[in-house]
């Protein structure tokens, strides 16, 4: 049964985020300063939302022509990003409730490591630590890892799954009672309620145990984002929260039925996968305000911003392709969610590459422009209709972005008895409406879908 | 030419601390809470301290009898121990001036994740991280990464040569004024002063750029412990703050003339080496209410949680010897400087091994038990005798033993004009009195290196 409520969380870059945006007078330069983030947060965390998400990249995208220029001179998506991980700690610092997400690359990483960065930010923010799950697929990101070229999709995906069985793992390694903190005996910690892991996998040969206790969430929250039809098969197996990014409501419809199927097809309960499209709406005193204010932001949009930023998205080098003409046909190894919202957009509105390049730094994500009313009425009609448990939310420009919508929208949806008052509970799971998972509970997942298969 | 002031380091651990602190009336079991170590970073900040320190461990060690037991149950400091980057962010959100160092270790983990995670840091605290390099000797690290047994020592000297040489590429490659922010041009940040590093080695190929733009310390100061001479070495060519462990007065002046000669040797000015030993002061408003405190906090150290830690600082399995003898000479592959400590704490007080562990876990470094005239008057005489350039202050029992500490001790040192009543400046470079490195000093340091050899 789907929530009564929606779910809310703020998609932030830690750079200059969306293209073209930086530009746009009111926004604040502040991405190298904590201070700017914990603003953010406490904005957020004043409008009830469940988490802050930062999206993630390890190398300078050089899809496009071979060069990071495009991304540099424009202020591009890839441009610069500071590590998330020290920015959500630096948010916890200032906020007690809000949901604290971050991306990390299993293919780029070691569970150990972290299996436990995500264990310590949960018990330091008291259970708001989430992990969104990427492979990467940028072959600048295996360049900076000591790879000529990137593993395959398949090979990713595989180990991925045993980076998350791992990372279960360990966190399982100590029971939830295993720290006793004895001063007498003494008995810090109970030895026979620590366990070593002995892992030997295909990818990782781990013994653990974790030097973490259990995480106050048990695990923490996992995002994922997987548009592929492999990446589909793996938020549902894994996710808590999956985000997604549809150019219509009833392509993200499909989606959802899509998804909520297939984790039945896994063995869990649909109701506990959060699905949030994401959406950058663009909200105004009136309707007119919010257009010219979307207009004066598309304006702003350098086209080869967001065209090198596509190039990335997609895994294919635009540079090759005539500006002045169609995008033709093209194999994505990239994120397929994107292009075949590229190619909805390309037919409908007949853009050239430099138009559509425009179009996607600048687009409007869900097209949710106007006044607080209509804004609100949009992402009713979505939650309504099936399409989504909440939204991943952009903001146009940062910070004033996040400060508009949560001054304008949320109170619409609030009184609309849309969205929470209050938090429902301390952690992210439970503000999330999400069990937290008894030890074990994935080696069970795995083990009963082995059996299925 | 030595400074006239002492610098003032804590040596904090993410977990349970010195063995047997855990168990003192009025410690607090808050090593999981942000606001314990938030609370610690501002008493160190109030009190000028240059910089909190933590000291790190990528496994429950095994190395007492193949078993964890020993640590866990005595909560030893390897029984549990929370990810230092996360808690450094959570400091640097509460204080302005307190420099921030962790410990991470260039054997597991890869250049591109190290140097970009304390950019970011150094960016987000306005230039405050510091990173202390370590090889990890630990064989149950080594099983927590995928391997059945751990690279030889030279073979991780070699291998952190190369990932400090990456690094350095890496915070160059973006120019100091790589960042433009035109919002008319546009021109976010000038490609021609984004470079790629290319770097092709032994052990990294990373092509570069860094996704964050040159640190505000330029590099983030470099802290190293080698006590071995590969290790002396090392220290001597990359650190900025070594340090290190002494039993006597005599050992850490002969240590601290080696280091700065070797630094010469390295092209290095022997003031840029900042040296500060490793100290556990125990004060007292009275000499006898300092030893009883002494005593007390003594008395709670579990033998076999000092011997278990002692034995995987040395990386000798000590189950094999008679508890009740004294420990023979042995091979000790891991802290050489350790050992030499506990052969002189041996034969100086004629201990069995069993008094040994008691002895390694509760002794007081340097000795400084008393008033807090009589602990400054220790730490001066240090001080002005050439062995050390400040401290590395533990806590016997934590946060209680920082607040003695610079509660009483630190304004008797501020009477005395050992110790800054003000932050020199605004970074930790500066505090410390080092000069910010220009672009490509690392690059020119190890060239000059080379050709020197």
């Amino acid at each position: 049964m789907p929530d009564s409520q929606m779910h809310l969380a703020a998609f932030i870059t830690a750079g200059p985020g969306r293209p073209g945006g930086w530009r746009y007078p009111g926004s604040v330069p502040g991405w190298l300063s904590a201070r700017y983030y914990q603003d953010i947060a406490r904005t957020l965390e004043d409008a009830r939302f469940d988490l802050a998400f930062f999206a993630d990249i390890l190398s300078v995208p050089d899809r496009f022509g071979g060069s990071t220029d495009s991304q540099l001179r424009n202020g591009a998506l890839g441009s610069m990003r500071i590590d998330p991980l020290h920015v959500l700690s630096s948010m916890g610092a200032v906020t007690s409730h809000l949901g604290l997400a971050a991306t990390v690359s299993t293919t780029y990483a070691q569970p150990f490591t972290v299996a436990r960065s995500f264990a310590s930010l949960d018990h330091l923010t008291d259970g708001r630590a989430a992990w969104n799950v990427v492979t990467s697929f940028q072959e600048s990101e295996a360049r900076n890892f000591n790879l000529d070229e990137q593993f395959s999709r398949n090979q990713r995906y595989e180990r991925a799954d045993e980076f998350l069985e791992v990372a279960g793992k360990l966190w399982d390694s100590w029971e939830d009672d295993a720290l006793v903190l004895d001063t007498e005996t003494p008995l810090f910690a109970d030895p026979d309620r620590v366990h070593a892991i002995n892992h030997a996998g295909e990818w990782f040969t781990v013994q653990g145990p974790l030097n973490v206790p259990r995480p106050p969430q048990g695990y923490p929250v996992v995002i994922q984002a997987g548009a592929s039809t492999k990446g589909k098969d793996f938020a549902a197996r894994w996710s808590d929260v999956i985000f997604c990014s549809h150019a219509s409501l009833e392509s993200a419809k499909d989606f959802y039925t899509e998804i909520k199927e297939r984790a039945t097809a896994h063995g869990r309960d649909p109701g506990s996968i959060k699905i949030l499209p994401s959406i950058a709406p663009v909200v105004g005193a009136t309707h007119a305000i919010a257009q010219q204010t979307f207009d004066a932001l598309f304006e702003l949009v350098p086209p080869l911003g967001g065209l090198s930023t596509l190039a990335y998205h997609l895994d294919v080098d635009l540079s090759t392709f005539p500006l002045d003409e169609r995008l033709p046909d093209v194999e994505v190894p990239g994120v397929e969610g994107h292009y075949r919202e590229v190619r909805e957009i390309t037919e409908r509105d007949g853009l050239t590459l430099r138009e559509l390049g425009k179009q996607y730094g600048g687009r409007a994500e869900g097209g949710f422009i106007g006044t607080a009313t209509e804004v609100a009425d949009g992402l009713e009609h979505w939650f309504t209709e099936g399409a989504c448990d909440g939204f991943m939310v952009q903001a146009p420009y940062q910070p004033g972005g996040f400060e508009d919508f949560t001054r304008t929208v949320v109170p619409e949806l609030q009184k609309r008895g849309l969205f929470r008052d209050e938090y429902e509970g301390n952690t992210l799971r439970e503000n999330l409406g999400l069990p937290r998972p008894e030890p074990g509970e994935w080696a069970n997942r795995i083990s009963t879908q082995k059996a299925v298969q």
